[in-house]
């Protein structure tokens, strides 16, 4: 076994918890694996020419800046001597992150290498580039895992990994145009959405003919195959989710396929799927009814509308009176009963509450809300599209799918920092900067998406860790009043940033005009009360920090009326679910599973004890299996109200969890205006439980 | 249970077959069912008025013609008195050909109607079409299933049902452009041949990364997916084959995914498999050697050319011995026993033997046959497309697939009726019409190959029946010899017809110049020495007819010269597993499976004994199942010479066949220079077998 596996393995050796050995465990990866192994180079400009002529930096980036300059950024990011905090964060980012020699046995990058270069590549002046490295070597906030990823590089990958296609639509040509774009963006490394709610039932019509088609499972069976057989290089599994309304009439038939004892043929092992839910649909289940699940071609023969057109919360009555469309009656407390057993086998599905992420969708003139993506966090208007056979391309009507970039703010370095204004600001820039240097040319409703829309979207992690580091409860009245400022915060200056941009560039999002950016609407909160913190605790922690009064979102108010925003969004939640080891945080706002956390691959086990965590913190590590989810669920709808778009918001649940339990939950999430849960994490063994006794 | 099947099931009640009550069944079927159910027209005029009106017929049709014209051909088509033979002819017949209301309850067109309106489509000049009616109405031949069915409809499916795509090469685009074409054509009622060879191999690197791709069966199981959600519209299942040579690595593994008791998630349930072999595979088999199966992208990567274009008999040493191109090394005559084994589960893999195909290429100098189709008769060069992503399909450059349109020769009625090349030539240029009528837009490689190339297929059925009407034995030298004297004939007059339409029309197919047609070579047998009958036997037979001569021959093939052919190939002789039942005859030049044959559907047994099957001629009736297959390969290799194409050529076993036996057969085919073996069927239980006893 390798010494640095092996005292790494110390911290659990013991009857106490002792993370002391991770931190030797960390200088002796250092001292004997990166270190000897990293390729030494007298000078910047000899490491330059040497990686940009093996194809591993792009040459063209250099040419950009003075070599003056260049080496002022690189200074500039070695000056802060960066030390990991944890062997997990080392041993993640030198794996995953920073460019290797093709076999795999030397390092071209250390992180103040790739840090630096991330930051010219995402920069375009020289003041731009020098600011940005300090925040990412900083870690007061970090991007996605593309963008840190593939920034800077020649044989470059793709800057963002997030997207959403919403023209799975009811004809062949859409479909086979939907599974290549599929192809072409899982290759590229994207996780994908698809809206298949438009697609005809199983035993529907076709030409005609009754009773033939196939339904939306046939569709999900090609998907998940070509997400499997197109992933993303053999580096990690193709990842894409389905989204699919409660009220169409293959809901319960398509959600099977995710249950474990499925006849293996119909079965979907990669695809996750996400249940769109009306709130009609939660209105008959509180009344115990039963409701109808509609049958979309028939419905299109009748109405001569789409299944995503229909507002079901409003037109329900008069559609289920109508005989000439097909329907089904079912309870629908049993549909929900199913999404929960489902769910306590599989995780799956998501839930997108429809109604909440519609009222609001900040710009409803571009379109309605009908789908998220496939960690649930991205909530856009999408408009479709018209793809026709071969040869008759100049026929197709291109709409708006969604492309979203990501960035996630750490919460413990941003408060840290003293000025949430200027790390957000900074975050901003480098998310437009991302967006601007993405073209899918070959999906063409993500590129135009991408540059009429110009989303992005900032998060944060490091929830749970912060908290626990100043000694407050997760979901305790004072975290969510934390969470509930520190998210006001965030949302003015991203605003701000976003509006700055518009102003200083002269590019307005697409959709503008005519949004609820424009007339105010979305600004309404900010303009009744100020968001400061109430309680004393809470104001310690923000203490320095100059946040943004009634009077400030005012001005931004009437600025953003002025000049108009460059952003169509502009934040979003993600689950952080690999950049949170290096960063040092605990994952997104979700609390911590495990007070240390045990990976076994198939070389070794490593150990990864919670960011800040020691005897005296301890007890603010409640493990997230642990908490009544309804703490969780108020953390999330705190933070949801500064947030335009979506958060990742998992449930954490003991293997042997009641389907009445995740039921309640769904009902209370929906009480609190959550716009999307994403999956149900099971409690896996009960030896894991026991970590918490050992600690 | 209706009265026609109850009478029908009398055919088998007794201790003897008695045939008879099959006529008994045919009546009643008529006059209880059929006519009070078909929708009864004062006058032609009206039913030609409602049908257009109702989208059953196209208008446009009885547009081409004055109504007088249009009378005379329906007037021809009602003069014969047409009467089916059996009970099962009929009921084929009514229940799929023919034109019904959309809830399937009452009859729109008798026999007669659909053959007039056929002759009326597949016609320019009334001349044509009373020419066209006598034939189709007299069953002297029969277009394929889709002619036949969609002719002179509005609604109109395709006439073509056969298709090859060479295109599924190794790049995403065309893989996915593929599965779109698929797609396309399968909803459209094609049977489709996919090539797959040029795949890289499952564990082959991607863009430099080693051991990450999929290989052959990812792209296969998309396919077969693919296949089953885009049906015939519910009619009949979607229908494919992927062709793989047997040099290809991934061989073993892709073969293995039709056998019974494979992993569910790994077989392929509708797609077939071909497996294509080269001379040099047999000479390893035969030597008893090891073989080397290859990697593509590897050698792609070595020698920059892809796996279909290497000639594998003649460069098999050189790349064998190239240590730079990944292969791996297998016993030969394990692969060929695996072949076997495979077969002797699912009746799969066909076997095209390419060195057989490609020496009897008639244009080489347009490329080199690398696949075949769905029911492997149709064999022709097929040249590379490639394809982009979207929005850049003006860098697409289109190949060659193939479109093939087919119809079948009903030996009796084309040998009672005195004059082969009447009825050769009136075939011909109903198939030509059908290719000049199909234009596949949404696929443009089998769209071109359509226009430039013109292929159709000439085939015949009824060998077996014909035979024992004419107490002939199957596979006995005198219906060996009847083979080659009847098909010889037929190559004649469908080559004369070909460069009749070349020369009236002037279109020569592209290709033409520099082929084996033009050079003459593709003739050298009938420059030899005369293709007629030797024994009094089989010249009694062909009595009356004019059989062409070494003369008649050398003055066609100087016309050829002259004027060029309008059709790259004009023979293929398909398996008429519908179409044979409607045309009273035994399938194909196949012998007969069974004398009786009883298939049962969810609703009703029904009962089919053979064409002419009666006390006399029993003994003629010999059963497939018990039957030396060398038989069925001496018929098979007999009419072969004759054929540009190929023969579907299925081998029947009984169920305990040894692998041996298998081999023993493919070996012998080989042998005999047949250049396919489509799949093999396995006699299913002893107690059909008993049935030859009950006779
Ligand atoms: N051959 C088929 N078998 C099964 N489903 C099919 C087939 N063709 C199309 N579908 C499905 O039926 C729906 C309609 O497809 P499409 O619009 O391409 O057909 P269409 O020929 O226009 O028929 P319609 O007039 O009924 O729309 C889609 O969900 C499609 O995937
Ligand atoms: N993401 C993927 N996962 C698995 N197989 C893939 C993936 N992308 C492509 N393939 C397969 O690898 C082969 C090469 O595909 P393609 O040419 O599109 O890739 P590429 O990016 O050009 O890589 P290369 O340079 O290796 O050709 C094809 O067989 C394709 O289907
Ligand atoms: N396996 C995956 N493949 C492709 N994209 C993914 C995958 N997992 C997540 N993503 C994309 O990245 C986004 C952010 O997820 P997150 O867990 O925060 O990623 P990270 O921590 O690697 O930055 C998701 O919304 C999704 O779009
Ligand atoms: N199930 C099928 N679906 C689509 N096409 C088919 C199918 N079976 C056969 N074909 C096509 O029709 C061609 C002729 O087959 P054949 O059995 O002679 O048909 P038929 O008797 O219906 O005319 C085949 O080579 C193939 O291209
Ligand atoms: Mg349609
Ligand atoms: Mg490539």
């Amino acid at each position: 076994m390798e010494r640095w596996i092996e005292l790494n393995n110390r911290v659990l050796a013991g009857t106490q918890v002792q993370p002391g050995h991770d931190l030797e465990a960390l200088q002796v990866y250092f001292q004997e694996k990166v270190n000897p192994n990293t390729v030494f180079f007298h000078t910047l400009k000899e490491k330059i020419r040497f990686l940009t002529e093996r194809g591993v930096w792009d040459a063209g980036l250099f040419e950009r800046y003075t070599h003056a300059e260049v080496q002022a950024v690189f200074d500039r990011a070695y000056s802060f001597k960066f030390r990991f905090r944890s062997f997990m964060g080392a041993y993640k980012f030198y794996s995953e992150y920073a460019a290797m020699s093709s076999d795999r046995t030397r390092w071209y990058e250390r992180y103040e290498d790739r840090m630096a270069v991330t930051a010219l590549a995402r920069s375009s002046t020289l003041e731009g580039a020098l600011e940005l490295v300090h925040h990412l070597v900083n870690q007061t906030f970090t991007p996605a895992t593309p963008t840190l990823m593939n920034s800077g590089k020649a044989n470059t990958g793709r800057l963002v990994s997030c997207f959403l296609l919403q023209d799975c639509t009811d004809n062949l040509d859409s479909i086979t145009k939907t599974l290549s774009f599929v192809a072409e963006l899982s290759k590229g490394g994207g996780g994908i959405g698809v809206e298949v709610s438009n697609l005809r039932a199983r035993g529907e019509s076709l030409r005609g003919i009754q009773n033939v088609t196939k339904g939306v499972l046939g569709v999900a069976k090609m998907l998940d195959h070509m997400l499997r057989y197109a992933d993303q290089a053999g580096q990690r599994p193709g990842a894409g989710a389905i989204y699919l309304s409660v009220m169409h009439a293959d809901f319960l038939d398509t959600l099977s396929a995710k249950k474990i004892a499925t006849d293996e043929d119909a079965r979907l092992k990669t695809l996750s799927v996400g249940a769109t839910i009306p709130d009609l649909f939660i209105e008959k289940v509180r009344a115990g009814e039963d409701v109808y699940q509609f049958y979309p071609h028939s419905l299109w023969q009748e109405t001569g509308r789409e299944f995503t057109d229909i507002d079901w919360t409003r037109e329900y009555d008069a559609l289920a009176g109508n005989p000439r469309i097909r329907k089904k009656r079912v309870p629908a407390r049993r549909v929900l009963e199913e999404i929960a057993v489902t769910q306590g086998e599989s995780g799956y599905p998501y839930l997108l509450f429809e109604g909440h992420a519609n009222r609001a969708n900040p710009i409803p003139n571009v379109g309605s809300i009908k789908m998220s993506n496939l960690c649930s966090e991205i909530l856009q208007p999408t408009t479709p599209s018209s793809f026709h056979a071969y040869g008759r391309e100049n026929e197709d009507r291109i709409g708006l799918d969604v492309s979203c970039n990501l960035a996630s703010l750490v919460i413990e370095q941003t408060m840290g920092s003293g000025d949430i204004g200027r790390v957000v600001g900074t975050a901003v820039r480098l998310l437009d900067n991302v967006a601007r240097s993405t073209h899918i040319t070959e999906v063409p409703a993500v590129r135009r998406a991408n540059e009429e829309m110009r989303s992005v979207g900032l998060g944060a992690m490091g929830l749970h860790s912060y908290l626990a580091g100043h000694e407050l409860i997760y979901g305790s009245p004072e975290a969510l009043e934390f969470v509930d400022v520190f998210f006001a915060a965030v949302h003015y200056h991203a605003r701000r940033a976003s509006m700055e941009l518009a102003r200083d560039t002269g590019f307005v999002f697409r959709g503008f005009g005519g949004s609820r950016y424009q007339s105010g609407e979305h600004f309404a909160q900010y303009l009744e009360r100020d968001f400061a913190p109430r309680t004393s605790a809470v104001a310690a922690l923000f203490d320095g920090h100059a946040l943004p009064t009634r009077a400030d979102w005012e001005q931004l108010v009437a600025d953003i009326k002025q000049h108009g925003l460059a952003h169509s969004f502009v934040m979003a939640v993600a689950p952080t679910g690999s950049i949170s080891y290096v960063s040092n945080a605990s994952a997104s706002i979700m609390p911590i599973t495990e007070r240390v956390e045990t990976r076994t691959s198939n070389k070794a086990r490593t150990i990864y004890p919670m960011p800040g965590l020691s005897p005296e913190t301890e007890w603010y590590y409640e493990e997230a299996y642990d908490m009544d989810q309804r703490r969780v669920l108020d953390t999330v709808a705190a933070a949801q109200k500064h947030v335009d778009q979506g958060i990742s918001c998992t449930l954490f649940v003991p293997a042997d969890v009641t389907t009445r339990t995740l039921q309640a939950y769904y009902l209370y999430a929906y009480r609190l205006g959550i716009k999307t849960l994403y999956y149900t994490r099971l409690r896996k063994s009960n030896l894991q439980q026991c970590l918490s006794c050992v600690v």
